[in-house]
């Protein structure tokens, strides 16, 4: 799966991308599970699985998500520290503020 | 000239508006200029009045910036208390990123 390098990741496309209430969610899901292998299954919550390919490929060609394929399922992660190489502090005040959005309030009500 | 309020002020749209290579560079410009009232003519480097009146709509709607009619000008500002009440580190991060970008290393070659 290609995935661009560090200095092909731009600021207005990463923005743009996490433009997005799902995406938005997604991204603050992986840092709420940060360090754990989180498989594509478990975003079922935010979309049909069309829906979610779609979101997930705009996540990895952004640089914002690693995708890994292992068998039949795909294990995404963060670029962290990718990510806070090029934009200091960015992701962080995002995942701060996507805390808030309702799909996030109600995976962790259900937990 | 409609503004929303903080509470309509939506993460997802705020970096979805952010997004665009024009937008950052006008919002790093204002940022550069904090305190001081920007004309939108200041902004012509950035693009053809026309579109620079869409991308001005674009930020004054997505609640990033204030404009205010000063006879047959209108004064651009940062709504940098609304945005760090909102989103505290989001802008910083954002303007610190966007210092970088082309448009705003050129204009600053030329001051």
């Amino acid at each position: 799966m290609p995935h661009p390098n560090l200095d092909q990741i731009s600021l207005a496309n990463v923005l743009s991308v996490l433009g997005d209430q799902t995406r938005l969610a997604i991204v603050g899901y992986l840092a709420c599970n940060e360090g754990l292998a989180v498989s594509c299954g478990q975003f079922s919550e935010f979309g049909s699985k069309t829906n979610l390919s779609y979101h997930l490929a705009k996540l990895r060609e952004a640089g914002i998500t690693h995708t890994e394929v292992a068998g039949t399922s795909r294990l995404i992660s963060l670029r962290r520290a990718d990510l806070d190489s090029r934009f200091p502090g960015l992701l962080d005040s995002i995942i701060t503020a996507a805390q808030e959005l309702p799909a996030l309030e109600r995976l962790r009500d259900e937990a």
